[in-house]
């Protein structure tokens, strides 16, 4: 199993104006769960990515997508702000750690980022100083934590250290966390 | 200078719809745009990216993004179909290889992608039987072209065969166009 797990600092909790993604870049949002969750046409059934909205209104939320059983998901960034819009909508009022479902293999929860990594093992971080995805032997099921275009907080860098994360590179270019997660699934489909 | 040359086979020709871009696949050609151009917070100078729009209304129209010069490019979806809208309205009633600027750093041709192919050398095209794009040492110029969701039409693999156009494979996966753009950028970019 696959797992994505993005923090997106600036992202909407309350709503999305469809019209302008581009407010708490929740556009950036998009192409990553598309990038996370498609392979040519089909779903990457292994892949769940969960996204941590952290922005203003009501934070957090945490809205995670299932490719085993998610159904009636587009590729483009409008069809997933739709679904995003929705899960926002059901998620009103949530208490702490309370979970919806908001459609078949979309679910949201007022659950913060530390709380959600906590539970996980064998996490990995983009990192500049990381060693090289290339060299890396990954088990078999992993966990991959992303900052939006803000990037992580020097905090949270102590945490998942805390938590033994390892560090990863993907060379020398720094990309957008969108194309992170196409490379990511990209290096492990060539390791299979 | 990296080029690459998207085909897009049902690529609106005379104007976009903003709302649903989803007709004719234009969400995918945004995308593609975006990750061809983009590296972090950077517009790569050395990406020259040309979308050959086939579909209905007044095919072909080869609307052609020059990183080296570009200016105010979004990296959304929207932001980017505004661009191509625009470009289809500047080049309304184009006559055959004419061309017309469209803003710094885009232009509107007339241009099939045959015409615009058989001006180029050193063309790459993704084929599942290809080799791995990690054994292949690139010469410092290089031409990439795609097909959309449709794919390229076998005449078309003819054409790129007699101008000895070589196939290049990413793997046992087959990926979209916008990935594939991604994945060869972040290949390219690990080789120098």
């Amino acid at each position: 199993m696959r797992e994505f797990i993005l923090r997106s600092l600036k992202g909407k909790t309350l709503d999305i104006n469809l019209n302008n993604l581009i407010e708490g870049r929740m556009d950036l949002v998009c192409r990553c769960i598309s990038n996370a969750l498609f392979v040519s046409n089909n779903v990457r059934r292994d892949v769940i990515i969960h996204i941590v909205l952290e922005g203003s209104g009501d934070p957090p939320r945490t809205v995670s997508f299932f490719g085993e059983t998610i159904k009636k998901l587009g590729l483009d960034e409008k069809s997933i702000a739709i679904i995003l819009k929705n899960a926002l909508n059901v998620g009103k009022g949530l208490k702490l750690s309370e979970e919806k479902n908001v459609q078949e293999g979309v679910k949201i929860a007022k659950k913060s980022f530390e709380a959600l990594i906590k539970e996980r093992k064998n996490i990995y971080y983009l990192h500049n100083e990381g060693i090289d995805i290339r060299k890396v032997n990954f088990p078999k099921d992993v966990v991959f934590v992303f900052g939006d275009y803000i990037g992580m907080p020097r905090k949270t860098e102590g945490l998942l250290d805390r938590l033994s994360a390892k560090r990863i590179s993907l060379g020398n270019k720094i990309y957008f966390a969108s194309h992170c997660v196409t490379i990511v699934n990209y290096e492990l489909d060539r390791k299979i």
